[in-house]
């Protein structure tokens, strides 16, 4: 069934319940999905016109993959749900009273609302040091990285000094959570691979990549066994591990470091992050990242029709918070969709509590190493690898995505060359160009 | 043998010959290929990173092929090549007196200078026309274009008033030539198929793709016969073509073509090119383009070691001008290496002049159709559609591109879908980043 337009056709109703989802990632996404056939009118709103596959994100950054081979568009995934529209624009705001989603275009109503909206960087504090250390959520981000990275070695190779050729040659990753593992493994390969009979004055063999983290283990996450698995694999690829080393300051010269500065000219942020202002929006109860502090069934307390998920949600299960991973959003996601089929079809039995159940955790270290934690069952080296190769070729949406990053993977193994080695630079009339953008839309 | 670094790198002599050349598109790598193994040194200037296969461009403006995709390493493609060193760097000018070529950072001594630096776009004296007609030249231009096009379906879609969303919907091409044509059919596939039932307010199908050319026929380069081919193939897709319609104006709300105005708000710009300032550096005669006027021997006059090729170069062949193409570059790149060669082997022979031989010419209108001419042999449709694809495969530089080329069209034939469907925007601080990578150079 089409919904026609009219006068505007965001706001036209059809007397089905309005169900009002804000943000198109895992969670998001999963919401739509099951409510696939239920009698309701779903709007997904999202900043992007694209899902992105999150987890693959540094592989875009490291040079391995193009941005559009971990994303779809997220109309196309929804364009068989007659029930469902795609609203492009940024959310500024939630009216509760009035049961509005607020854009600066129009304003949305809403029976049922749920916010996944995820998270952004935090820097405990130190915006200023944002500047100099890029974090990395979106393709933006990811292109920017890429980027930084590959004119490091341009520039180095341009160098006569020695001393600020290593400066150029040196990245520290702040962070040992999986992303700065996995960032840092592929940066390594990079440099003391794909690239090292490129240059005729530096040899990227020599460039060193640091990984720093606070805490006295790299991968909370997982077990002690396995992150000294992972910490070994890193060292074996000319990773310098270093933990128990908190960052105290970063600047455009390097890192200070427990004390001690290192010169670099590359630092990525892979640390902490902080939810959306979903929390705000909702002036709701939020924990010290900022995530709204919801109720057993992912309800707002005192708003039992606005549904929080996702990395933006804050939710303890036997006395740990629920971790921000992929896995949570998604059963978040299938939960809330049944749970509002439920209500819309007026079933009074109060449904179960959301429970995650944790199906287990997987990192990898390079090409050929990975860790996966399934509770009594460990697995470490290259089944390790194998297996988190196949969880997240299987997750990638859209079949053509997941052909296509099987073979430039087989490619790069292979060849231990990488195809997406672009430097890019966005338009330079970019003021101008977002008012045009800012105008069209 | 790997030449060592001596205070600046760029500078060194090892006593060869030193041979530099600007620009490593199709003209410029042809150059440094053919010096393989001869006793000079090569230095390859390019401000990118990427050798760009720019007859495919317009498909990453269209969302089928991700950069990446028609790009390779310009270090990766001559690393093997120990004789030549590649430096990213803007050239500024050239020091005919003192034999340098001029960057931000540095001079480079040569003994021989090739300029292949392309062309960008004319607007022929219309310069305020570029903010709303851009031209695609670049990767960025592609992406740029690629953001419009697809935000103008979205913004469409929010808006409710009919005339304005057909204002949305509407999509000039200016200039009919391979590129204006390619595109225009493109366009039309896009809209008429990928996206057509993407959309709950709109339907793409609706979308307007209007290609006018000044000219009274489309594609001057091609036989009459098949011009009209093409435009058949053309109008069968849904695209209005209008030749004998100079354009008068271009503003943000439509063109004026032929005494009539033309509401829309996509219009793309793929008529005329003008010739990079190589013209300027050289302080040498120019046509009316501002192409070099080069000798027989594509030297520069009263500069016999200073060679211009490709599109930045004017050379009249038979009474009429050599077409601005990419054989015509390789051609000449490969002419100007061994010219080269003998040269500094101090042969005395005179080279014979240059002379550039017509393999033939293709076009393609849309995926399924295209024109092929071969003098005496025309070929159009499904077979000059097949033939065109196997050319341009087999040209793009690196198997990796080859075979993920290959493959998205496989699927994009197959299913109709578009896998670059992405809508990217440049990072916000813009004017920070672009002050830390200058400095980071």
């Amino acid at each position: 069934m089409m919904q026609k337009q009219q006068s505007d056709g965001f706001s036209v109703t059809t007397g089905l319940p309005r169900v009002v989802i804000v943000g198109a990632g895992f969670g998001g996404l999963r919401v739509a999905r099951s409510l696939h056939d239920a009698p309701v009118q779903v709007t997904v709103i999202d900043k992007n016109n694209h899902h992105l596959f999150q987890p693959l994100l540094y592989q875009v950054a490291t040079a391995g993959l193009s941005p559009a081979d971990i994303s779809a568009p997220i109309r196309s995934i929804l364009k068989s749900q007659q029930n469902t529209t795609v609203l492009l624009a940024e959310v500024t705001g939630v009216d509760t009273e009035r049961q509005l989603v607020l854009t600066a275009e129009r304003e949305i109503p809403y029976d049922y609302l749920v916010i996944a909206t995820g998270a952004a960087h935090s820097y405990f504090g130190h915006d200023e040091w944002s500047d100099f250390a890029p974090g990395l959520k979106t393709v933006t981000d990811a292109t920017h990285i890429r980027r930084q990275v590959l004119l490091a070695f341009e520039a180095a190779e341009m160098e006569s000094d020695p001393d600020r050729q290593q400066e150029l040659m040196t990245f520290v990753l702040v962070g040992a959570g999986p992303t700065g593992v996995e960032m840092s493994g592929a940066i390594a390969e990079l440099a003391h691979k794909a690239l090292a009979r490129d240059f005729r004055h530096i040899d990227p063999r020599s460039a060193r990549v640091i990984l720093v983290e606070a805490m006295p283990r790299i991968l909370p996450a997982f077990p002690e066994k396995l992150a000294q698995k992972a910490r070994k694999a890193l060292n074996h690829l000319g990773v310098e591990v270093r933990t128990n080393s908190p960052v105290e300051n970063i600047d455009r010269e390097g890192v200070v470091v427990a004390g001690q500065r290192i010169p670099a000219r590359n630092v990525i942020w892979t640390a902490g992050v902080a939810a959306s202002p979903a929390g705000k929006w909702l002036q709701a109860e939020v924990d010290r990242a900022g995530r709204v502090k919801v109720q057993p069934d992912l309800s707002v307390p005192r708003l039992p029709n606005v549904f929080v998920i996702g990395d933006t949600s804050s939710l303890m299960q036997n006395g740990k918070p629920l971790p921000g991973v992929a896995p949570v959003a998604m059963q978040q996601g299938n939960y809330i969709g049944s749970l509002i089929v439920q209500k819309v079809k007026g079933s009074q039995a109060s449904e179960p509590a959301f429970h995650y159940t944790n199906k287990g955790n997987l990192a990898t270290v390079g090409r050929s190493f990975g860790i996966a934690d399934f509770g009594r069952v460990r697995i470490w080296g290259f089944l390790g690898w194998l297996l988190w190769l196949a969880v997240h070729i299987f997750f990638l949406i859209g079949f053509r995505n997941r052909i296509l990053v099987i073979f430039q993977w087989a490619w790069a193994y292979l060849t231990f060359q990488r195809g997406a080695r672009l430097i890019t630079y966005p338009r330079p009339s970019h003021s101008q160009q977002k008012e045009l953008v800012e105008e069209l839309l």
